[in-house]
């Protein structure tokens, strides 16, 4: 055997026991009794201790030294498990340990916080967890910025300043047009109480029509909707609220994206380090490209206008037009993840300055939920009425998920550009999926972004499948265009 | 630290990792997609392999041989340790591997030829299973019997010859008793269409009454009820039939025993090496008490006659006295796990020969249908008449238990000493359970047996329950009493 065998078959297990993690996160998400939560956070503790061994045994690094790669498929394995190893081997094992307990703790804290409005009973926990995240950023940035070592993790090549580059270009647009449609006459919203089962059966359709895999992946509730898994066993979980029907539906079809880019990954990659989305960014490309661009596009709502009928009979909306206009109705909310796709980019600027300067040091835990309260009212004009729908309202931060918010609009940014792209190659998409067939577009990103996993680099995989170096123009474009028909700005 | 100290902390994270095991197989079984089973078979695999890699660490033989234990507890976690150490070490890394990435794959493969009534599709994985548990049983026993090997793992101390003395002098009595028994008027049984929603509600009930703590564990569906987990986090499964509500019922309580034993262990020793049941004979003392001692008593199914008419209504049978009768009725079948209590140790008596003679050579994969056949026929006086009503009735040999099936008796002998001393220390336990207050039986089983996890060895955690050396006796006069009674003999 060669060292790059020695060193394929070494991580082939690392990546199977990634998963098991992966597994007991998802059952902790959705089935985990109540009280087994202290010592689940010992066993993910002990997982992750074990993960950690081995990611940083000094092996890899000998293998690492020593591999030759066949081909361009080797090279990129070995540059993901490189970076992999160069990262974990800056962090002490105790601390990745504490790190993987606290956080496996934090989050039921999280949720004990949340229903009870009790932000002063979540914030020594996340004092800690915040503690612990800047121990491991200084860790990591040997000197460099703390933030931008935790960006990096989730989008590599990336960095905050970066970030606020592009978040300041995007700004002045996403602020004038939602100045403009708030300006502007609203639409009728859908209204009624929706069975939850009902709800339930039709987001089955939905998986359906965006091609999900039901023979690897399964759906069930879950508190706030996640994809887990890579590979034959990539799960989704959505949530039910009787007024809010679309809120069921487009998280499912979110989430359905995350899970059919791992589905739709090379099956021979399985198991190896680039057996997974490129970055957050890239796999948020896909789950806002199937939940906007192509899940509330006039096409789509069409179809879906009928199938509510048919679940819940009048739904008050007289046709497809007024539904589609209800779907991308703009209102202004508190909660980022119920966002329209106008103001949704501007949530998530303001935790990305949050969390960027609670990092840094330029923020205490302590004031952060002023900063949160101020920081909003500003952006938005209203003041947050209660926890859960301010600061509590996202379990990121309980999870240590710091450098996460911006990939989603990073996300958005690269699913614009796709959407373009995908838009020239296929001139008959809306009437297809008016139809209910999505399945021209779902294999388009399959076939040219979905299937490479990790074999580039993020913008590689992105400006690939595009045909152009991706930038923030087309979303803007496709904002304006869209929004602007719909309100007759 | 001493070396007590740096074993047992070692040791916890060992544990802590054995519970994950655990909870994959739970989601093998209850949740996993059908396509993620080769994927979880490596995961399985690399599990297995961490695992076998800590049990067998040097620092374990070195800490064992400087260890000095402060008390009792702590001289009981080192013989559990050591005996698991010893164990380990015999078995080569790569054996154990491939042992776990089989079972997990051959339990799918069971369950397909099981629905398909396909002998020969399951034949070759099975000749695999034995043929590598009859590798790890050459590599335990280093020249002793293969089989003692195996049983030596779910019943320390206890050896083939041992087993079949004991099945020997139960045998005639037994014998005698269902002749007797199959020879009188059999009650009336219970007939009917029983919805499965409601089966699942009564079943939670049964749940409750027996003292499932819900906060530490959960209820899902399953092909073979089973339960799972330790400490905190025990789940248990039941299956649904809705011409049979008693097999809904009594699977149910059957693994609240086994539950109620490990939640019932000392809180101190979670995550410890005596923080579970003392062996499997032990665990099926409670799971078979619970189901048969408590649960098919007079007293109890009084109540739950009361509780049948107010989910069901009427279910054709008069009074209380013809309801236990009923339950109690004996009656000719293929299926153990459905087998009455006057034939069930009939059932396990022919697997532990069969079993036993298939890893000692006695008899090949080949030969093994019709060498069921021909034993269920002579035992039973019927031919079986399909292969789900014969060896592929269970999962066990599919995942590599050999050795498992006799402590199923042994755990009713034990359920007859643990009761004979039960009934004597709560003279009005009848009573009580006639109102659906099982607290008294279960209590007592708690503070005498459970809360000492594996703090004692198995014959001496019954006879110090008991206050008497466990022997089959009481088990037998418990039978001929009980059915004498209902059968008039």
């Amino acid at each position: 055997m060669s060292a790059y065998d020695d060193l394929m078959a070494y991580q082939r297990q690392t990546e199977a026991l990634g998963q098991v993690a992966g597994r007991l996160g998802w059952d902790q998400e959705t089935v985990m009794p109540s009280g087994a939560a202290s010592q689940r956070a010992e066993e993910m503790a002990a997982l992750e201790g074990v993960l950690h061994a081995r990611r940083t045994d000094a092996r890899v690094g000998d293998w690492l030294a020593a591999a030759v790669a066949p081909d361009a498929v080797a090279a990129a394995q070995l540059r993901q498990i490189g970076r992999m190893y160069r990262r974990t081997v800056k962090v002490p094992a105790r601390l990745a340990e504490e790190l993987a307990g606290l956080t496996s703790l934090a989050q039921g804290v999280w949720a004990g916080a949340r229903a009870a409005e009790d932000v002063a009973g979540f914030l020594p926990t996340l004092e800690r967890v915040v503690g612990l995240k800047r121990e491991e950023a200084a860790a990591l940035a040997e000197g460099g910025d703390l933030y931008d070592a935790l960006v990096d993790d989730y989008e590599p090549g990336m960095t905050g300043a970066g970030i606020a580059a592009m978040f300041a270009a995007m700004r002045p647009r996403l602020v004038a047009l939602r100045a403009a449609v708030l300006g502007a006459k609203a639409p009728a919203a859908l209204e009624g109480v929706f069975a939850g089962e009902a709800q339930l059966a039709l987001t089955r359709e939905l998986a359906d029509a965006f091609g999900y895999d039901w023979t690897r992946g399964r759906l069930d509730k879950a508190v706030h909707p996640f994809s887990s898994g890579s590979g034959h066993d990539v799960r989704i979980t959505t949530r039910v609220s009787e007024s809010d029907p679309f809120n069921c539906f487009y998280s499912t079809i979110h989430e359905v994206g995350h899970a059919a880019y791992e589905q739709g990954i090379d099956p021979a990659y399985a198991l190896t380090p680039i057996g997974q989305g490129a970055s957050m960014g890239v796999h948020e490309s896909q789950s806002r490209s199937y939940e906007n661009q192509l899940g509330r596009s006039r096409g789509f709502t069409g179809w879906l206008f009928g199938r509510m009928q048919a679940h819940f009979g009048d739904i008050g909306i007289a046709d497809a037009e007024g539904f589609y206009r209800a779907v991308n109705r703009v209102h202004s909310g508190f909660i980022r993840t119920e966002a329209d796709e106008v103001q949704y980019n501007l949530h998530v600027m303001m935790r990305f300055d949050l969390e960027r300067a609670l990092i840094r040091g330029e923020v205490q835990v302590a004031d952060l939920e002023a900063a949160w309260n101020d920081r909003f009212k500003a952006d938005f004009g209203v003041a947050v009425d209660k926890p859960s729908n301010g600061m509590l309202q996202d379990v990121h931060w309980s999870c240590g998920l710091f450098g996460y918010f911006p990939t989603y609009t990073l996300g958005n940014v690269y699913a614009g550009c796709l959407n373009q792209a995908m838009r020239k190659a296929l001139p008959d998409l809306d009437g297809q999926m008016a139809k209910g067939d999505v399945s021209a577009a779902t294999g388009w990103l399959r076939d040219n972004l979905q299937r490479h996993g990790s074999l580039m680099t993020p913008r590689e995989t992105v400006a690939k499948a595009c045909g152009f170096d991706p930038n923030e123009a087309p979303l803007l474009d496709y904002l304006e265009a869209k929004f602007g028909d719909i309100y007759g700005l």
